[in-house]
């Protein structure tokens, strides 16, 4: 195999820089044998620290290297300027959008910086926390105390990808979502445990294949009974059935990112953000 | 005060659609009076699905509303030519930003559908889960037992922000992040907990406005001698004295949301993301 070619790749923001890393990042999975080394610099405010900036990124082709990329989202136009001045080849996001949005809306954009990940929503923030409360109090089936104000109750064998999943609710999306294993002993009775039943319309479940599973749990418990493919099998099986019967909606998390899974239970289950 | 002005905005994606709302809500963001109604509609990955979504963008003008602003990331060319033959007001991540990195690259985008939120990384995926349940088992000073395992060790007083920062570590950078609240007693003693003393080049410190922190407090239990606005403020001075003297890295986490902490906290402690 050819040796991979490296192209250093940097995120420069005045805010966090998770947008524009984000956005960088999808658009450099579209490129195939290429490896890059991404370095976000985040809360570039300032021109002196454009300037530093600009000194670190040049660096990079003094060294010998290829010509490094950098991804913007740069509000202030002073800061912007000083790093079009570098040697990378710059893909500015907010040059190329604001001033379309601009014409379109017919207004002036205010150039605030670092507006999308500040804490200026009081509701918004609050929203979240809470949601992030309730996520870590309603984790496997920890408690059923609250319930009624879930947006949504994950059901799934254990180590099918409820907690991750409801925390990625919770942080991403303000979504107040509780979760509460099938265990072996529902399995045989073939019934939904008792403090979900009044939940039914709430409930969304996660599957995943037995061999998927069997791996995970064989990390976990090494060699128990718990994670033998058999049980594995056993216990997929009858949990989709359960499922089928009680007409609860779900996904497969077996190839799905947490993203993923989320964001397909949002559109299922037609929940309501709280945050954006 | 003059009534708002409205715009309906899509986010439209081939993919879970998490880059390209938060590229168009950092948008957004710049521009004040406009109140905008934000739907995403993710996973448009086919023909069929391009045209359904179409239909719907177009029901925005039908309606009598002003043209609806739409915002892709789509790689798919038969796709994204449906989705720009709406009446809205389209704008194209993946166009304007693909043909640029092509050349600069020297090589073809693989136009390959929904890679930046998929699991396909099997190494990232386990080390998020894996962080993911290091936070939820060291949440809290639940447990010390790996402390030697964390990346990172927040402190600070209940309620600084510890357990969501901790979270979102995992969660969005696959960073293993414990919290050890420090208590009443520990500040009495103007000591470190000895579960954490060893650790102390790892430690990194939370603090809030008392303020602040009497408002989140009140909340959790109202009138408490905890809310009380001279405990907070006792509390407060005390830890900050405490990390001072220990000379523990700190900041405030009063006017910051979970993502600006996160990240001021990797960036001052150096520490090495595993997830991109």
């Amino acid at each position: 195999m050819p040796e991979k070619s490296q192209r250093i790749v940097f995120f420069v923001s005045d805010g966090t820089g998770i947008t524009v890393e984000m956005l960088g990042h999808s658009l450099l999975t579209q490129f195939e044998g290429i490896e890059f080394n991404q370095i976000t610099i985040p809360f570039i405010d300032t021109v002196e620290k454009a300037h530093a900036c600009v000194g670190r990124i040049d660096e990079v082709l003094h060294a010998g290297n290829a010509r490094p990329v950098v991804f913007t989202t740069l509000v202030n136009e002073d800061v912007r300027n000083i790093i079009h001045k570098s040697n990378a080849f710059v893909l500015d996001f907010f040059e190329r959008f604001l001033v379309p949005l601009e014409s379109e809306f017919g207004v002036k954009s205010t150039h605030t910086i670092g507006r999308s990940h500040s804490a200026m929503d009081i509701k918004e923030y609050k929203d979240r926390i809470e949601a992030i409360n309730f996520s870590l109090a309603h984790d496997d089936g920890v408690s059923a105390r609250e319930f009624s104000k879930a947006d949504v109750i994950l059901v799934g064998v254990s180590r099918s990808g409820k907690t991750p999943t409801c925390l990625y609710l919770a942080l991403q999306f303000g979504i107040k979502a509780a979760n509460y294993p099938l265990i072996p002993e529902d399995l045989e009775r073939m019934k939904l445990p008792v403090p979900i039943q009044a939940f039914r319309s709430r409930l969304y479940g996660l599957t995943i294949a037995p061999e998927r599973l069997r791996e995970i749990r064989q990390e976990r418990r090494p060699d128990s009974q718990y994670a033998t493919l058999e049980n594995c099998r056993h216990e997929v099986t009858q949990a989709e059935l359960l499922m089928r019967r009680e007409g609860i909606r779900w996904l497969s998390s077996t190839t799905k990112s947490i993203e993923e899974i989320a964001t397909t239970l949002v559109q299922d289950m037609k929940l309501e953000r709280r945050t954006f």
